[in-house]
């Protein structure tokens, strides 16, 4: 029997709303960002009308941007920063301080850049047995935690998993934590997504996919998403934009003696702006050079597509880094919704 | 918080009925027993008249009994003994070639004992979503799997989010894989016990616990479970139970010269009648000699309780009987619900 | 191929003398009992005279006694007496704060019980290989770790194999983790043993067993060992023990009013002495009544031998609790060795 | 304390040889290519002369090319390749079928595209403490295996711990395995590479490198390797090394009219040769149009370094293709090994 691996359907993508942000007015989009100990905090609240331009759905993303969760210095910055953003987003989505919570783990285990969620649900605190033996001190939360597992080892929606879960305990409001594919080789692995705009579990087969939202729960859903995975398309178009910066710095900087002291590999240029002419693009990557973005895009798509080349790929080091961020999804989780959480656990 | 460990209660015991059985009649309970390439099989159907006498659910028993599973002849011949048993058992069940099987795995992966359900759900095979996508051949059956995990880790009770399972797909039977109390140390990952009399997985907390047969959801429910953990009471009690045939076996052989050729060490006396007389057993053992099998169990019980030792236990070489048996029990399950499967996956 | 499972054989016992010890001189054996936060640590300093008696070898053993690692707050509290013990241990055994450590799990990693050594030294901090670099700040001491696995998984006799790694950085001493078998069955999962004596770590075949001692390598052995497993034969024969002492406790409180206000399952005897006269035990136990420990243990012994049922067990919760006493370990002598080592990681 | 990663510096790389072998003539390179039920199969043996020109070691190298080796039908013929290839590659090193053999896994088992070794080593039948036992069958080779884990786990550099194996046990040969950085896209996770010339299995870490070799250990070294991951450069680059191939197809076949019949994601120009003219290249690519394969990597290692964006990336599928190679490698190395090796196991 050929078996079809419905596992490579179910990646969500960022959470990250971006692409034409920039045009929008402040009536469609609030657009803000600050710093927690050095860590960059995006906020975008996304209106209605924002939301019909960019069909996107209108709600609260945050991203929190970090270079290296397994460095431990790090690591204790960006719990901080996530339990900020996630206590906010809590208020801002009117859960109260004796809501009930279910937390669902979203992915496989099995596959290590899918099992983010099952990881970090194996590390969530759950209480709500515990209520109904009346055995639960103050400054705890009633919690339930759950991993439907993937539709391609089930056989089963994901989405009636879930919504048999609520069923069963209607919790007060939805945690979902999901492993993405990023659309930015920026962001895989080193950024938390955060939003309140729910999510869509299924796997792409049949058209009964249930999606996870407000709009259809009546309770409030929270996501928490990290990419973990990017296609080789994304790394070949984003690639070519470090050539243009590459490119820009160096022209820019031609006559820079005070640069000449900086040893070539140290002349980080990867948020200089793009300063090349048409003319110097197309002089250096010729017909490619007068492609925009999604044009490079979608030739690397004609390309890579037929040869059956464009995989989705990870950092080798993914074991570690699902190992800590699992562990940072789920503590910050535990000391957000606990008053009394105890982080010698 | 001091945080029940709820796990201790989620283990079911032996389906084996056995106790008075021997006083039974033949309208009460239809019994029998045969070799399968040497692996022995007991068949006890229970009426409903012997129901009401044992208070014991009325329905079909059966049992395979072996030696050692990760034996590569033996676990070949007691594969062969399943197969032969499970679809004997759908067929007594009116289960049919397309009927669509639901598949739980009881337990908890993370502790070793009690994985047995989660392991043997990651080896079966699911084709309910292909059947969605009409990518299945003939000689396959509707199939989904599922481990619902314990209540200590999800806070939600199992058989809730076992219902919500089986209304997100409506099966037209369950299979249900669960890792057994046995109440004879002879049973410890030496037999497998199946009955289609259903279970329930329930964690004894609360009173909504949820039964899963036939009676409650309108489809047969057949469970297959495996002891894999014993307690110290059984323990002792049994050994007082051998300690009798050891001197039964010894005061009947006396005199007997031939039997004086064989090392004493391998003077196998496991079937040996318990022939001591009342005077006997109170030499060697004094008030203790008086007691039947369950008030040695009460007085130990007595003696284990209050110092906190009546400690659950399971043999040192569980992980690699577990991986056995939950190849076998889902390779087996995988050979007899799909006429077609390939043994060589 | 007829596999012989030489892991059988692999378990080390107890490396705590308690026997005779009762008989010895102050000259043969120096002994004391302190408490740390509660926990007890028990000290044994046998000398060569006490060895030869004893047929033990001369050296410091200690002893760490617990009720549940798995609970926050007795971990805390153990690893706090482990910290002061091993420290001690190293500063007796006249190593000096900058000698450097080759750390050495024994064990098998796939086989829960016999896991210990092996999860240890993969959470144990090894910095040898940064010192090559110059990396290492100050406050931390040259380490390296490593685990042989078993003779039934490398055909290669576990001694060599660590010999080998002596030779390859000729460290100034050993530490050795390993899981023992107990030959009582409160010390299962319940103790830590620490000696300076050396180890055995060998199979078992063939005459060339490599000893790991101050004797054989000429620099100091630490062994630290955990109880993991226990066979049936103690088992029973700690349960005699224990109905002895339930015994003792009623007769000797028949007439006491108020213990009757005590529930009978909370009436703890466990450190309650044996006063029966010798006609009470053997109207309890007939003749069994009047063996001695040793005696009780050689009858179950030869009865449980020739029907193969002298099985080694642990405790059903066996995963949960090597992973807190592997981390404790660790964790333990992370803090032990490094000066600086900083808790956080 | 800062440590260190050295796990970046330990993947050794593809095991081809490939570059400017073309010019080489046949004193120089003997080559044959064929085909085994499909798989293809490359030979090259280098002699001294070509050794000498090319920089890289004389010997048999061997490379066994696939597509999916988690596909059920493709296993089975890999593995048939892989046992032809290993017992012609032993043959023609003169390696008897009564040697005695060591097998090394290289790799941290905790990462797991780097898993590859120690987790074949799991499942490689070992025999030499049982040959000791006097327990061995006929038509059985002496095997022992090892692995050394990673000197960022040890603090011992892995090749001094092999050499205290290979002093302890004395075998004939060595096969070592391990996994590779790929340095085309095409083999990661496709090609099985084996090769008689050795392997350096050190961290790169101080002077002292180990080379297992057959100059060094006057024994045989069988070197298996499977390239798993793969940087952005060679990504990259490959991936222009496409777009040449996707226009060169394009342009000649725009008057094709058969071929306007095959959609264009159907279209395969994978083994389609480069036919641009220098011209052509220039217009599609600008100056990167100019740069031969080595030089357009040279020029991303430059854009690409000091952003610290040349990641190490492994498919987002490497559990299972881990699970399926490892199984592979160990069951064609048993089959390979021992006549008599039951392939039921």
């Amino acid at each position: 029997m050929h078996t079809i691996d419905l596992s490579n359907y179910e990646y969500r993508t960022d959470l990250v709303i971006e692409e034409k942000v920039e045009g929008l007015e402040e009536k469609e989009i609030i657009r803000n960002t600050y710093d927690i100990e050095g860590i960059r905090v995006e906020e975008m609240n996304l209106t209605e009308e924002g939301s019909r331009k960019l069909h996107r759905k209108a709600g609260l993303y945050r991203t929190i941007s970090f270079s290296d969760v397994t460095d431990k210095d790090q690591y204790r910055k960006v719990e901080k920063a996530f339990i900020t953003v996630l206590k906010d987003l809590l208020l801002e989505s009117k859960i109260k301080q004796t809501d009930s919570a279910l937390i669902i783990g979203l992915g496989n285990e099995h596959s290590t850049p899918d099992a983010l969620g099952p990881k970090a649900i194996e590390q969530v605190l759950v209480t709500s047995h515990l209520f109904q033996l009346g055995e639960v001190e103050q400054g705890y939360r009633k919690t339930s935690a759950f991993s439907p597992d993937v539709t391609g080892s089930t056989g089963i929606e994901t989405g009636k998993l879930i919504k048999g879960a609520i069923e069963a305990i209607h919790p007060d409001f939805l945690i979902v934590i999901d492993a993405l594919k990023a659309t930015n080789i920026d962001r895989v692995t080193k950024t938390i997504q955060l939003s309140n705009t729910g999510i869509v579990p299924g796997s792409g087969v049949g058209n009964n996919r249930e999606e996870l939202s407000y709009e259809k729960l009546k309770i409030p859903v929270i996501v928490i998403g990290v990419p973990t995975i990017v296609d080789l398309v994304t790394i070949v178009a984003d690639t070519i934009q470090y050539i243009y910066k590459h490119f820009s710095y160096k022209i820019d900087n031609v006559g820079n003696s005070k640069l000449k002291l900086v040893p070539e590999n140290r002349q980080n240029y990867i948020d200089y702006p793009n300063t090349l002419t048409k003319e110097e693009k197309e002089e250096i990557l010729g017909s490619i050079g007068n492609l925009d973005y999604e044009e490079v895009k979608q030739l690397i798509i004609e390309v890579l597509t037929p040869i059956n080349y464009n995989l989705m790929v990870t950092p080798k080091e993914i074991d570690f880094t699902i190992d800590k961020l699992s562990l940072l999804l789920a503590q910050g989780i535990n000391k957000s919704l606990h008053e009394h959480f105890n982080t010698t656990k």
